[in-house]
């Protein structure tokens, strides 16, 4: 009887110090995710969970394999991390758990993905195969492949549970509507031609409303009024581009997000240390700043106030800020070698860059410019705070 | 050492099934919170706490007093809704363990609050006692307390942990800035004066650029620029307003959120059955839509391509959706009696509508009109999503 009891004891003490010591965020700890991010680590294959106003690490989840190139994406309750390597792997990972929900390798060589506004599907832009392909975000399941028989850019979401992407060999934008395939319909295409020659990048504005494509094959921009009928492709920025210059293509700025800074947007100038200001209604040139090097990223703080801007090698050590009403720049400061990426918290407070070489994230307040605190980080790249589940495009 | 053996083995067994059945959301269950929202219960003092993707009810919240007229506001990672009740009552409701946190009665007639943009600062105005009282978000305890002397309305936050607000007795807006308080310093204060006769109500762009004042005393608005280093009050829409009708004030448009559609804000007319058209740059009138009733609330959905209005009784059981490119009402329908609240998704795919003398929410889709659900509520009136833990002035 003794022992028996003493067995049941044991038993039961082993079973209530495992529900104790199951890690926190796994069970027995309710999260909120409203002020989460992923930071990548794109030397190891790893992202860092972080917690902005904790301004510290949870996790490290390992095993997403080549993250050298990576974009992600948020399902609508924030409880997963769609991830997009280059390699062409698309990892689902739950930030609840912190663990990976699921992976597949979809294609060869692989850049870019995108979610649908209602949550319910992820596309996927592929180099090789040239094409799309769309899986349904909760199992993974493929449920569209769209070949366009060219290397395919510049893939975004639109509302209306559509998929706009660019044809880098044709010049095309196709817009795919999949919002009748809940009942197992095809996928809609729209096929536009004429948007230039060797689209490279593009973006959507917040709104979604204008689908704008930078090229590399000419000079200018090619546009699109999603909210016409028939959308056809509009010229802007006649003058934007290398012009005669020969330069390989990844030196051509992102085109990632245009944030609105008042009534205009910025945006990197090609070849020039400058960012060029562009009026938000009709996108004519309407200024530009001098800067300390060729920018890399123009990123608005989300009141669009001020634009943070930093720089190509070798000039990535540095940070400029400049104010949207002057122009000018008013703060310019280093926060070491390879300060790549930037992300701001959703109402702007703080600014959280990747400073690579120094294998750190480091944290600013975006008022006073004061450094609050740093992460450590191997090697890290793009950032991505939850907010961006509630914002097309992103 | 029989007995003694059998007592410890209750006592674990009595912990371990506390710990086993503890209700979800509580322990054991993590919750993502991305896309959750609260229902105000108006009649009963209740919040219902519901999931947007599972379109259901997770869990109903007691004991929150007066909800007659109430907003509510959310910390930065979601967790937390701090709820200001017409009765004086602050309530910080915890949405994943589903409880209240903390709450206090502080102060005798109050209407409206705001957060800061770091989530550090709670601050609530007030009719009685006239003035604003800001409160340590975590703990609630009072950090400032600002006597205005009047009837205080408007109340908005702003970037750089600012709060403006407005005062119905002396046409004043005041703006409160926050940001040196960390140390102990007290808030610095900045009053302008000439905002107009009797400002009824204000609200800031989501931009956090433009405040403003509605005006029940006279015709117009008074708008303050809040880039400038010293805002100065311009008039905007000078015919907007009452005129010479007598009419109560609680009959003037809420103000909350101008939401823009395309280049315009969209707002409803004064006495008019129209909502009017505002260049989003100057502020001047662009065009009037003709609409069933007197609207009450013009709201756009995210993307700005369409408006949905609703009405003032006896036309409330009625909702029109305006197209932002015709200007033309193109849907028209009757979701029940009282239709008096309406939030839409983050990315704008769907709308739940408060329908209160049908004890229901009910939900559809915004490109197809098609309706989706419905959640049985206890009188619901005012909805709000966690998504507004990313934004300025909501």
């Amino acid at each position: 009887m003794k022992s028996h009891i003493l067995g049941l004891l044991a038993t039961l003490a082993l079973g209530v110090t495992t529900a104790l010591t199951f890690p926190s965020g796994a069970r027995g700890e309710a999260t909120a995710t409203g002020d989460l991010g992923l930071v990548v680590e794109r030397a190891s294959g790893s992202l860092l969970l972080v917690d902005q106003s904790e301004r510290a690490v949870l996790a490290r989840i390992e095993g997403l394999g080549d993250l050298s190139h990576t974009s992600l994406v948020y399902s609508p309750d924030q409880r997963f991390a769609y991830v997009f390597g280059r390699d062409g792997g698309l990892t689902k990972v739950d930030i609840v758990t912190r663990r990976i929900a699921k992976r597949v390798v979809q294609a060869g060589n692989s850049i870019g993905g995108a979610i649908s506004d209602d949550g319910k599907l992820v596309a996927v832009s592929n180099y090789e195969p040239g094409g799309v392909k769309i899986f349904d975000a909760d199992t993974l399941d493929l449920v569209a492949d769209i070949p366009t028989g060219s290397k395919t850019i510049g893939l975004v979401d639109a509302p209306g549970r559509r998929f706009v992407f660019s044809m880098w060999d044709t010049g095309e934008t196709w817009i795919a509507d999949m919002s009748g395939t809940g009942s197992g319909a095809k996928p809609v295409i729209t096929r536009i031609t004429g948007m230039g020659s060797n689209p490279y990048d593009a973006l959507i504005t917040g709104n979604g409303r204008t689908y704008v494509v930078g090229l590399f094959g000419e000079d200018g921009m090619r546009a699109l009024d999603l909210w016409a009928d028939a959308p056809e492709p509009t010229d802007v920025l006649p003058g934007y581009g290398r012009g005669q210059e020969e330069m390989p293509v990844y030196k051509m700025p992102h085109l990632e997000g245009w944030a609105l800074a008042g009534d205009e947007f910025v945006l990197p100038a090609v070849r020039h240390h400058q960012v060029l200001w562009v009026d938000a209604r009709d996108f004519h040139e309407t200024g530009r700043t001098a800067t300390h090097g060729q920018p890399v990223f123009a990123i608005a703080r989300p009141d669009g106030r001020q634009v943070w801007v930093n720089f190509a090698h070798p000039l990535n050590d540095t940070i400029q800020v400049v104010d949207t009403l002057s122009k000018q720049v008013i703060h310019e400061f280093k926060p070491g070698p390879a300060a790549l990426h930037m992300e701001f918290t959703p109402r702007g407070h703080e600014v959280w860059i990747s400073v690579r070489d120094a294998n750190k994230v480091m944290i600013y307040d975006t008022h006073t410019f004061e450094k609050l605190g740093e992460i450590d980080a191997a090697s890290p790249s793009g950032i991505f705070f939850t907010a961006r589940a509630h914002k097309t495009g992103l």
